[in-house]
Formats: structure tokens, C-alpha cells, sequence
């Protein structure tokens, strides 16, 4: 283990995030909404010691992908320690707890909220919330290694283990141009919602902050009416259609920008990933027309709440723990597909969906004809076999985490519809679940443990588990 | 593929069937129940029809392993079918789709009924129901090769088709004379339990219909107060633990009868198995330690529980469904872990858990140490690839499979938690759910087209997913 390295790195990234709360302090500072001591208190020392951290020499050594792995866990963790210190200090989170489940949430983009109404906030603490989406969503340590480069070397192997999605090997950044293309697009899409938001109407405060949740796939709001209080039929098309837009793996844009056109639009995985949307909102909309009073309202609510889950954003224009039972299930369906990979939403991811089937259909095949030589194809390439595998043991092991999850939560003593979707919900950083902590609840009814708990269940989700459970491993081990 | 030697079997199969009915016949007209002519109607068309089947000339080409999955899928439909026909005609099922869900829920083991009151229908129909039980725990189709002898390469692609576990290519039935070992060990087994039963009191037909329920860990009882209604702790207790033997790989048995006793008391599966009995029962115990007054009544009610859902028998002498929440989400744990391979039970298997379990942290060593080999290894020997990849597919099935049946299921308009428990319990042939299929409730809540689908749900299950979908592929591609 590269130790001088490793905190020389996390260092760094202490930096990022003490320039990254600079926004928020001046949005305090402007509003003197009284939480700008709240960011000081954090900043200063943090500043200090990610300065001292960051001078550690470094030895020559070369990052080994494990390194990578830790880093990646190591740094999620000590951001959000960090990023929940003005939260907790702010005043508006009864415990440390609470705050750093909040602040997790906003990392991880799962939108999940303890607070019944985030407008009591000041507009400080909500710019830095909703800020998080928008760090989190394209990744902290990807951000990290363009302002401050390293070796190309070592930046792949944090990429690797940052970024979700089984084809992450060939797609993502391989060096800091690439990463800064990606990052260009997120920022400029955001941008573009954002103009599009306040021409709507929207206030330009909410307009960033919704901007944020959308592009990170997040789904804080700023109001505990969320998108359907901005009473506006063009607002909530606009964010449904972006939601979208940020589910699509980036890789798609990359092509668009290169003239691959044909690439582009033949990407399999968006294909799937908008029959599924298609399908689904349809499938919905006929289920909930007595609820939504007419087919046009239907088709309304159905496409912003499944553009919401599928990206695993979250948003809600509706309380759909009121609709019929097909619409629900239909809807902690889609928590576990996800959206697509290389794009800022969670769940399974459509491509390992899409290999998964494959997988199947394949292995009854090979019954079939058992001299057939059968191979699962993405994109009309043949999968590798390692990421044939490594897609294989996602899912098995996805299986067990939920089941030991589930579990493990139930403890607090409440049913398995609001814990099983809990854990979903927090596992594939989407926001809401059912019952308990359907679109009108919050997190708050689940203990302070729990709610670790559940915050190592969101990070677990973000990092795709290797990570998280690597420095569980590792921390055994060095015992 | 080989149609005359498949519907040449089918007959066999149809024959035994009829031959198996004829105990059921003597009961009813020995209690005089009036059930005496709805068997007679089916046994005689059944027999006419079998055995003009198995007159089919047979074709000298040797059966692949996919004309095994083919007959083994349809064998178990066909004697659903015809096995459904007594109990329709008996007059104590509204329809004949609900006598087909009770007798596939017999023939799978899963015990799951729509019946409020058993104890309504006539003897001669009560032992046929628990009789399935029998039949089905160890296969039916490994019964038949068993009275009516076929080449041994033929009747290894169906055992292998019909034996549930990844282990099942070594250790299970390769010839007639094992076949008829283990046979034995399970009728030696099944008296002992009867005589037991007897013994303590039980009526001599509920022993002998418990006693099926108990081996073929199905679940059907006579009465709807089930095992509690004995009011006998010992009968409790020998329940409970021959719920457990069942639920052992019968290997593990024939090899205490060749005196093998290091190598049977040393499998891997059998140590995991009752360790997570005795962890289950105490935790659960804990847990309900207040709802059952006292210690002592908690350990005797959890331990029996656990047993029997772990099993996937589901007999209750408690209605679980008032348990605190842990003790409810263990029970549904429990249902997924299921039994041991090449035992009467259902489930993901025990085996299969630690294969899954051992691949989740082999990952994690693999990213650890990147250079070092790794092997997943049960009972001390390393697991060979096919094996590893059948059983990470078949956990990624299991995951698709649950999603889309409980999507399916929740058309009929019921919450979240009975549909996915009432999918689980027919998936993992267990029996009782949670909510509105809880063990105080049955399966009657349900459309007849939903508990079609359920019956769907139990055979893939018990034929472990692909017997059953080559079936729907083959069908399809014949069309």
C-alpha cells in the first residue's frame, strides 16, 4: 500500500472541496442567511489540513489498481465527513448523523432527504446541497484529476473504480482531455437548463439548484412541493426530457461531437434504455387514468415520474405512493435497472441488464444446440468474457447486499415494503422509495444508525460495492 | 429432436401416475367420501390414453440432454394436468385452474394452498394432495425411471434435468441401483417419521399425510390449524427436526450408509446449513422473546419457523405475520437461502449461497491482490468454472425472474409485500408468505389467471428455471 501517496491524493482532494464550498459561502454571505460562519468553521481547518496532507512526499512507487480502489473509497468518505460539517453546524440537522446522510445523499445523487422541509434551510446550506449532486454526478475524483493532474497511470485506476457501468474500461476519460470533453458537455447541458429554467419562470436560485439535482441525476429539491410546486406543465417537461438527457451514457454525446453520428444513434444500450422509458410510461399511464383523471394527465405524470426513477433522480410531481399497485411496482422495477452506464444515474445499469438477459436467453440456447458456440453481444460486438463475469457477480452479489440490507435495516422496526424500497432507493441512489418513505415522506422516521447504515448502503451503490467493501477488507486486515 | 421416445415416456410417466392414484382410491372408498368415482374418471381415460402413449414405436436415436430438459419440463406439466382432475372433480375447487394450483403446489412441494378449510375435502382427495408431496420431493421423473428402467445415458440427461443443486452432475442418481438407494433411505426415512407420529399420539392418516408433507418438505397439512393443532410439543419437536433431515443433502446419508462417516460429517453444506438454523432460531428468538412470553416459548417457536421455512416445507404453528418486523424479514431471508442441494427442499440452495458468497469475496481478494490466483473451493475442493458460471447466471435469473413475476402478480391489485413474498414462496416452493398470503391466510386472494401464473412460478422453481423456459422457447420455435 502506497500510504505517502495516498495521502498526499486525499489531500488534494480535501483542497477541491474547500474551493468547492466557496459558491455556497458567498450565496451566504449575499443572502446573510447566518450560515456563512457555519462554512468558515469548516473551510478554514479542512484548508489547513488538506494543505498539510497534500505536501506529504511522495514516493516513487507507482499506484496499483487496488490503490486506485481505496483511494476512491477513502476520498467518498472524507468528503462527506467534510461536506456534512456546515449542515450539521448550519443548525438545520438535529444530529452529525443526520447531516452526514444528507450530505451522503447529495454525493451519492440520491436525493434522499431527512428534512420534511428543506425551504427552512438557509440558501447557503441549499446551494451546497444541491452543489453535491452536481460534483457527485460526474464523479469527485474524476473532477480532482483534471484541475490537478497526475501521472496518466495512476489516474486510470481511480477513473476505473470511480466510474459505474460495466463498458467503463473502453469508454471513459483515459486522460485528462478526454475527462475535460466529458465535463465540458455536463457543464454545458447543465448550463443550458438552466437558462431554460429561469425563461420558464423558475427563480434563478431554484434554477441552479434543480439544474444540479437534474444533471447529477440527484433529486434534491429547494421545497418540500419539489417540481410540482412550480405549478408549471412546460417546467416539469423540461426537467423530464433532461433527466433523460443525463441518463444517457456521455459516451453518446463524445460521438455526437466527433460527427460519429452513425455510432451515436446505434448505441444499443440508449435504444433499450428509451424502449424501456417508452414502454413503461405507457404501460403506467393506462394503469393510473382513473387516478390522473384522463389519458393526457396520465401519460403526464407517467413520463416525468419514469424519465425520474429510471435516471434515478428522483424528482416527484406526484405522490405515486397513491397510485394503483401495477404503477408501484412498475416503479421499484425500474430502481433496479437504472440508467445507462457512463451516464450520472445509478441502479443496475441498462447494459448489465441488457447482458444479463443475453445471458440467459444464451444459456437456454446453449441447452438447445450444446455444439452452438454461444456469445452474448453488446453493440453487435461480442462481451468479454471478464466483463461477461464480473456482470454476473454484480448481480449475484447485488442480490445478497439487498437481501442483508433489508435486514439489517428492519431493525428500526418497520415493514418490508418501506425498507426493502429504502434500501433500493438508497442502493441505486434514486431518492424516494414506497410506503414510509414514498415521494411525500422522508428518511427522518429511520434511526440514527440506520441512517449510517444507509449512507454506507448509498456510497456502496455509487462506487458499484467493490470499493466500500475493499476498505472493509483492507481496515480488517491492517488491524 | 426425439418426438416418439418423448411421448413414448410421457406414457410411462402417465402410467405411474394412475398406479400412484390407486392408495388415494382405496382411501376413498374405504371412508365411503364420495371421491371414489372422480378418481375412477380420471385414473381410467389417464391409463387408456398412457398406455397407448407408451405403445408409440420408438426410434433408435439417442436422447440429448435437451430432450431430457424437454421431458422433464413437460412430464411435470402433464401430471399437474391430470393430477389436478380428481380434486376438480371432487367438487372442493371452484375452478379447475385453482385445483391446478393446489396440485402443482403439491407436486412442487410448496404446499401453498387456497383452500381456507382442508379439513372440507374428502380423505381419499386429502392423501392424494399430500401424497404429491411424496411424489414430488424426490422427483418424479427419477421415480419412473426407477419402477420402468431405461438406458442409463437416457436416464442421465433427465435426472440431471430433474435433480435440483449445482452439485447434482456428481453427486446425484447415476444409476438405477442409487436411484433405489436413495429411494429407500427416503421411504425408510418417511416410516420412521409415520410410526413416530403414531406414536405420539397424531391420528394414523394425518401421520402418514404430515409425514409426506414433512418429507417432501411440502407443507399441505389436514386441518387449517396445521401442526399447531396437534397441541403436542413432542410432535412439534420430531417435526421440526425431520424437517431438517429432509432438508440435508440425502447424499450425505448414503454416505453414512457406506460408512463414509469423516467425508459425511465433514460436508461443507451440511455445517453452513445448520449453522444458519441455530443463528436464525436465536436471533429470531431474541426478537420475539415478548410476543411469545418468555424464552423457552420463544426458542420452541422460532426454532420450529425457521426449520420449516428453511426447509421450504411451511408448516406454521404460529402465525408469523405477528412477529416484530426483524423476525419477518429473517423468515423471507430464509425463504431465498432455502434448503441444501440434492435434498427434498427448494430455494437458491444452500450450496449455491457459499458458491455466491465465497465469489463475492474472492473478487474482492482478486482486487487485493491482483496477481494472486484465486479459486472458490467447497468442501475443500476448488469449484470448477462451469459450475461457478452456472451459478452466477442462475442467481442473475433468479433476480430478473422475481422482479418480473412480482410485476406480473401485481395485477391483481394487492401491496407489495404479498406479491413479492407470495412469488417467493412459489419460486422457492416454500408455502406461506407475508400480509394478505401470511401462514394464517392462503393463496386463494389471487385471479385464477394469476395463480396459473403462480403454478408457473412453482415449476420453475422446482425444475430450477430451465426445464421450464426451454419448454416456452421450444414451443415458441415449433410454432
Amino acid at each position: 500500500m502506497n500510504r505517502r501517496k495516498i495521502i498526499s491524493i486525499l489531500g488534494k482532494i480535501i483542497l477541491v472541496e474547500v474551493l468547492l464550498m466557496i459558491p455556497a459561502l458567498l450565496i451566504s454571505l449575499a443572502y446573510q442567511d447566518g450560515d456563512a460562519g457555519a462554512f468558515l468553521f469548516t473551510m478554514v481547518p479542512a484548508g489547513i489540513i488538506g494543505f498539510l496532507m497534500n505536501r506529504t512526499r511522495q514516493s516513487e512507487r507507482r499506484m496499483s489498481s487496488r490503490d486506485g480502489y481505496f483511494i476512491v473509497a477513502a476520498a467518498w468518505i472524507v468528503i462527506s465527513l467534510i461536506g456534512a460539517v456546515p449542515l450539521y453546524l448550519g443548525g438545520g440537522f438535529p444530529s452529525y448523523w443526520n447531516a452526514l446522510f444528507e450530505i451522503v445523499s447529495g454525493f451519492t445523487t440520491t436525493g434522499a432527504s431527512i428534512l420534511a422541509k428543506p425551504e427552512a434551510l438557509g440558501h447557503g446550506i441549499l446551494f451546497w446541497r444541491s452543489f453535491t449532486h452536481w460534483i457527485g454526478g460526474m464523479g469527485v475524483l474524476v473532477f480532482v484529476l483534471m484541475v490537478m493532474p497526475m501521472e496518466n497511470d495512476n489516474s486510470m485506476h481511480l477513473v476505473r473504480a470511480e466510474v459505474p457501468g460495466p463498458t467503463a474500461g473502453k469508454l471513459v476519460p483515459r486522460m485528462r482531455t478526454t475527462s475535460m470533453i466529458l465535463y465540458g458537455i455536463y457543464t454545458v447541458m447543465t448550463l443550458i437548463l438552466i437558462g431554460l429554467l429561469c425563461l420558464l419562470g423558475m427563480p434563478m436560485f431554484d434554477s441552479f439548484c434543480i439544474a444540479f439535482g437534474t444533471a447529477g441525476t440527484g433529486g434534491f429539491g429547494v421545497t418540500a412541493a419539489g417540481i410540482g410546486g412550480y405549478n408549471s406543465l412546460a417546467i416539469e417537461i423540461v426537467v423530464g426530457i433532461f433527466m433523460l438527457l443525463f441518463g444517457i451514457n456521455f459516451n453518446v454525446y463524445h460521438l455526437l461531437l466527433l460527427r460519429k453520428f452513425k455510432d451515436a444513434f446505434s448505441t444499443e444500450e440508449v435504444k433499450v434504455f428509451l424502449g424501456i422509458v417508452a414502454a413503461s410510461t405507457i404501460a403506467i399511464a393506462i394503469n393510473i387514468v382513473n387516478f390522473a383523471g384522463g389519458i393526457g394527465n396520465a401519460l403526464r405524470q407517467a413520463f416525468f415520474q419514469v424519465s425520474s426513477i429510471i435516471t434515478t433522480t428522483g424528482f416527484a410531481t406526484v405522490d405515486y405512493e397513491q397510485w394503483p399497485e401495477f404503477a408501484k411496482h412498475t416503479i421499484v422495477l425500474l430502481m433496479v435497472i437504472g440508467a445507462c452506464a457512463g451516464s450520472t444515474g445509478g441502479g443496475m445499469k441498462i447494459s448489465r441488464v441488457i447482458i444479463l438477459v443475453k445471458s440467459f436467453i444464451q444459456e437456454i440456447r446453449q441447452i438447445i444446440n450444446p455444439k452452438e458456440i454461444v456469445t452474448v453481444r453488446l453493440n453487435g460486438k461480442p462481451v468479454d468474457k471478464k466483463t461477461l463475469e464480473s456482470t454476473r457477480i454484480y448481480a449475484a452479489v447485488y442480490l445478497i447486499l439487498v437481501c442483508v440490507f433489508t435486514l439489517i435495516v428492519s431493525l428500526d422496526g418497520y415493514d418490508l415494503t418501506t425498507n426493502l424500497t429504502a434500501v433500493l432507493s438508497c442502493f441505486n441512489n434514486i431518492g424516494p422509495g414506497l410506503h414510509l418513505v414514498g415521494p411525500a415522506a422522508n428518511f427522518s422516521i429511520f434511526s440514527d444508525w440506520v441512517q449510517v447504515v444507509l449512507s454506507f448502503v448509498m456510497l456502496t451503490g455509487r462506487l458499484e460495492i467493490f470499493p466500500m467493501f475493499l476498505l472493509l477488507a483492507k481496515s480488517a486486515h491492517d488491524r
